[in-house]
């Protein structure tokens, strides 16, 4: 029995999801059967997170596959989807593999492929559940059950993996054998904290609360915070972590506490090509994210913003690094 | 000339106040011939800051006592609205003493009361910005004119005081004697950084720019701050300063950095009586103030939060205190 959320699902005859900007005030699921819906999907950020913009690729795929089987110039149209799927999320690099993946499965004939890629969708999914269920039991394995007092950031789950998660899979593990209370850091300026982690975590009934990010320092003492744990967009070969804007600073304040601070992302995160983070380009995103949300406009119109969606943790500050492979400590030598 | 906003002015016959729950969007100005309409603006915080507060309580007593002037039974009617002034902010210790000041000065005759009212909130308004104008000057002559990339929280500036700030203040300071980049943190969850602080500085014409508070690791890192500037709610005998939620946060990454951390407060924040920080008793506000954002709904309803509205950040990690009467340096004795 899955105990976690399928965000993204694909059926006999089309596609489902749900709709993360529509949480946590409504669970909206899409039924999707033309790839463009998962196009607009992935663009307008209604599907997101690594792992699962990997698996809307392929779905995507495959939808274009069984749309295209009439055309007699097959498979012209398809490569021409496939080149649109890649283009939605341009820095997403998961995104780019399952396309890649899916390019190398089209044939000349239609009946092939569209099996091929419904097999290859399946196939990622099911890599990504175990992935993310790895992750989890390695977590548990290197931390140990007990009682948990665990700070995070951004959304680290179902909603961004398809499976139990990436940080959220070790908190699900430690919480399945101990008392675990979690408190989630909003995360600004996309309030991922606040909309997604706060609505997956109550809806497996977790203790959990919501602060926001400048409460941290203060949270950590008060609460007695025994563990910080955060995902990871990228990790240098020395253990240098880029993750969602705010991680950084939450290890520094773990570190000057003495508490744990650790980084739980798949090995496909691992990038051994890079020495360390100051080669890792910091995105820098539109300034009316930091001006204000969603409708809302707090600051002064056409106010100055630095709104970098990244930062990078120094290995330095990092306690250990959970992977589907297992748990690293420093010094980090990834090869 | 007075370059700064005075954000409450008493005229022959009225009281002018700017609404900050209006700003950035609007500046609205009030001219008040009523008490009740200035009790129901700091009820509603449309005035805010210890030291404004104080001054729009003296203003309020005042615009009671030339009301009642017609009364047979002067003073009673005045001496009830001085209570009804003195419970619109329950935690205001500014206010409080404004309040008590003027109640000693109620005599049984009305215009005396009157002209010894106006010149008390006059009194007040001079203190508090000679106070500010001083705080400037310490923190210039503690710091010395240079280039200062200047990282704050919260608003500390004119319209927390009527006058130059505090922190602010030392930021307007070293602006008029050398280049300054001053960054602020909206300051979730009411966002006083990006409503209130931004608007000042863009007012001033200072080169600005905000960032979530998250973001703070990452911008003291990629932007090299050199200076971070809190205020105090207040200051313990030992140096421990209660602040905004937030402000023990951003002292314990100046710390990592080597960043020199410094509070500004005026010497009335100074509370000699309190041991240590560990006595202060901190105010957990309402949780749709971290649920939502503005009037927008971002997190599920009804989610635990953890709501406390200030930290207490540790002497250890304060580099200097600036206040009215000069710069001090660790160990802190405040007698």
């Amino acid at each position: 029995m899955e105990s976690f959320l399928r965000c993204i699902q694909r059926t006999a005859d089309h596609v489902r999801f749900i709709d993360q900007t529509r949480l946590p005030q409504e669970e909206v699921w899409v039924a999707a059967t033309d790839w463009r819906v998962l196009v607009e999907a992935i663009k307008a950020l209604r599907v997101r997170g690594a792992p699962a913009l990997g698996i809307a690729a392929a779905c995507a795929a495959w939808l274009a596959a069984r749309e295209a089987t009439f055309d007699p110039l097959y498979p012209a149209p398809l490569l021409a989807a496939l080149d649109a799927i890649e283009a939605s999320r341009p820095t997403a690099v998961n995104l780019h593999h399952a396309v890649r993946r899916c390019r190398a499965l089209v044939q000349p004939d239609a009946q092939s492929t569209v099996s091929a890629l419904a097999a290859c969708a399946d196939e990622l999914t099911h890599y990504e559940i175990e992935a993310c269920r790895r992750m989890g039991a390695n977590g548990l394995a290197h931390l140990g059950a007990g009682e948990w007092r665990i700070l995070t950031v951004c959304n680290t789950g179902s909603l961004a993996t398809v499976g139990m998660g990436t940080a959220l899979a070790v908190v699900r593990a430690l919480a399945a054998h101990g008392p675990v209370k979690v408190f989630a850091c909003e995360t600004r300026p996309l309030l991922q904290g606040a909309r997604l982690t706060m609505w997956e975590l109550m809806r497996d009934g977790l203790d959990c609360a919501l602060i926001t990010d400048g409460m941290a320092a203060s949270i950590m003492r008060s609460e007695r915070i025994n563990l910080v744990l955060a995902g990871a967009d990228r990790i240098a070969a020395n253990g240098d972590a880029a993750n969602k804007i705010g991680t950084f600073g939450l290890a520094v304040q773990a570190r000057y506490f003495g508490i744990p601070f650790g980084i739980v992302a798949p090995r496909t995160t691992l990038d051994p090509a890079l020495p360390s983070g100051e080669h890792i380009d910091i995105e820098q995103r539109a300034a009316d994210e930091v001006r204000g949300f969603g409708a809302c406009r707090t600051a002064p119109d056409g106010c100055a913003v630095r709104n970098p969606a990244f930062d990078v943790t120094p290995a330095g500050l990092i306690s250990f690094i959970i992977t589907d492979e297992g748990a690293h400590v420093p010094p980090y030598h990834f090869a």
